[in-house]
Order: C-alpha cells, then structure tokens, then sequence
C-alpha cells in the first residue's frame, strides 16, 4: 500500500509527521515523501527540513495521497503543476486526505466542491471559496475524501483512517504504540475554547 | 532562546517534530536540529529522514535540550560521546527534556538517579535501571529536568514548558494555533485503556 505524503516549501512538519507516525505501522505501508524536486524541504520558520526521497513526476499512483498544509499551502492555489498531479492522484486513490489547509489544495484541484470538509479554523473562507462547506468536525469523511482540521488532528484523522484501511484494533494498536492518551495541559484547542486573551496573543503574533 | 534537539539513527520523528511545532511558537526561539554529523537522519522503518544542520560538537550550549526516542535510543546507552555531549549540554541548560524512550538516554547519562521521571509504557524497566522511578504520568516535572512519555507525549509537554518559559496564555495561544483539541476516535493511548486484542496485535508486531 502506497502512501504518498507531497511536501513543499513552509508545509507545516506536524500535518505530515503527525499521520506518518501512525500510518506507518499498517501492514505493508510504504510511505512516501515526495516534492517537485527530491531533496530536503524546509517548513516554516525555516529550522526543519524533511527529505523529499522522491520527485511528483516519478510517481504514477498511491492508494493514499495525504496533503498536508502550512503557510506554503495559501501560495499554491494557482500552481497548475502541483494540482494538477493532485488531481491524477486522486483519480487512482483509495482515500485522498488532508490535514490543516491542505484541505485548500485538495479545493483549489476542484476536489472538494458541494462537499463538506474542514480544514484549519483560520482558513474557513478561503476552503468555502472553493465550494465546500465547512463543518467544524476534527475530521470529516466524504466518500473516499477525509479532510482533517489544523495541525494537530491529522493524528486523530489517521487513527479514524487505519480502522477503515486495517480494522479497529490495528487503529487501537498503534494508537498504544504511540501512546496516544492525550492530556492537553490546558484547554485552548478550539476558538469555541481558548481564552480571549489567548486569541488575541495569537492574532498579534504570539 | 537556544533550543536543541538531537537526532539519531531510528529515532522516532514525533517525539521530536510533536514538540517542535509548539515551541517553535515561542518568541525569540532558534531550535537547532543536531546530530553527529550534519545531514540527513533517517527515522524507522528508513521512509522519513529529517536534516541535522549542526553537529554536536558545533553546540557549545543550549537553553532547551530536547532528546527524543525511538528504537535508536535502546541502542545508544553506552554511546559515551553522545552521553558525555548530552552531560554537558546538561550542565547549562535552563531545561533539560526527553520525549518517550528519549528518557533512557537521560538515565544512561546518569542525569536521573534518585529522580521520578517517565518513559514509554514498553520501557519502564529500562528507566528503573538507571535508578529513577518511574511516575506512570504523562509529563513529570522535577526541577529543570522534563520527561514525556510515549510518542505523541512530546506535545502536551512542549505546552506545559512553554507556560514555564513563558506563561499560560502563550501556551494557549500556541495549543490554539496548532488546534490542539485531541479526539482520538477510540480509546486505547495506554496499556490500562486498550483492550487486550490491541495488545496482543501489538506484541505481534501488528
């Protein structure tokens, strides 16, 4: 089973890492990170870099296409290239995914419209653009398109994806192997949730 | 504000990019990916390689010393170039911290002797052996060392850390911004939660 994971210059490394590290553990998994160019890429603010082992135009299919987002996302909405070779992908998947606003990539390649999805909670209008609607859901299954929201729920959207590829106690499995019995230490994930104080720390820029 | 994470062969990328991404966020923050030689660091099973830009002995100090796990971790206990750099790094830090089997090289470096401190759920015993106790919580705080338990631990750590290096609603904003609000479609991140078909599966091997 082929998993393909494209990176691109300021994707965010915790969307791609975040599913890797558990959809690595299903039989036969064979994850790829790809890029228009092999070689490392950088995220944003430019500290880490993950390698790219392969080129867009190398690979010809997957049955898993996983888009992770980041502020690189937003400036790719018109690159013909990358979404056209989304749109091919797609064509032979099994399940097509995003995390974050690579829910805007998976829009912009014309995958999304009169579907619900959802995608970070600051990207709302720009995924709706594209004739989606949002749902304010962690993760939303539409046929073979799953679309997860900011960031860190790529790790929920993967667990929810190996039960529907493997079954649900692989899912369980690895969710053990990971230790995945998250205890946020505040409660701030959500703008339904987080303080004011803390919203507008955000919007200054932290 | 130095923040170094060091990597190795078979590390596990989310214990490190897990903690990354949030304290990434903090203001003033240089996090510096480091190894024995700079370049590529290939994770397990070899599909994900993050790029060391430093090499240990370019550090001479840190603010933030972040040791991840993995396999590669189990096989580095009497690596004493890496536990004599880990000491040192020690010996300046404001906060000395480890992610999952991370913790084990902590101990190895004889940093933990007499202290509570956690671990993966798999290598308990190992801690003990180097004379801590193991505290089957999710982030144990005892002075200026940190450990984490499995995996995905690094992130609710890296939140409570960064409302010690900075304060609450910055710690907030940075779990906003991530959309941190886990919810994992099931219920088995602990050997006390998961039903015992998801063990045996993983002591298979899944």
């Amino acid at each position: 089973m082929r998993i393909v994971i494209p990176l691109f210059d300021r994707f965010t490394a915790l969307d791609a890492v975040g599913p890797y590290e558990v959809l690595k553990f299903l039989p036969e998994a064979e994850i790829v990170f790809a890029a228009t160019k092999p070689g490392p890429i950088r995220d944003v603010p430019t500290s880490l870099a993950l390698t790219a082992d392969a080129a867009f135009d190398d690979i010809d299919a997957c049955d898993v296409l996983l888009v992770p987002g980041g502020p690189g996302a937003r400036r790719l909405l018109d690159d013909d290239a990358l979404l056209g070779w989304i749109r091919r992908m797609h064509g032979g998947t099994t399940w097509t995914t995003s995390v974050c606003t690579g829910s805007l990539l998976l829009g912009a390649a014309g995958l999304l419209a009169g579907l619900s999805a959802t995608t970070h909670w600051g990207a709302v209008d720009v995924l709706e653009s594209f004739g989606a609607t949002y749902t304010a859901e962690r993760v939303v299954f539409q046929g073979k398109i799953v679309t997860a929201a900011g960031v860190s729920s790529g790790i929920d959207m993967a667990l929810a994806l190996a039960a529907r590829i493997a079954d649900q106690t692989t899912a369980e499995a690895i969710q053990l192997a990971i230790e995945y019995d998250p205890q946020p230490p505040f409660d701030a994930g959500s703008p339904a949730k987080a303080p004011q104080a803390a919203k507008d720390l955000l919007a200054r820029g932290i």
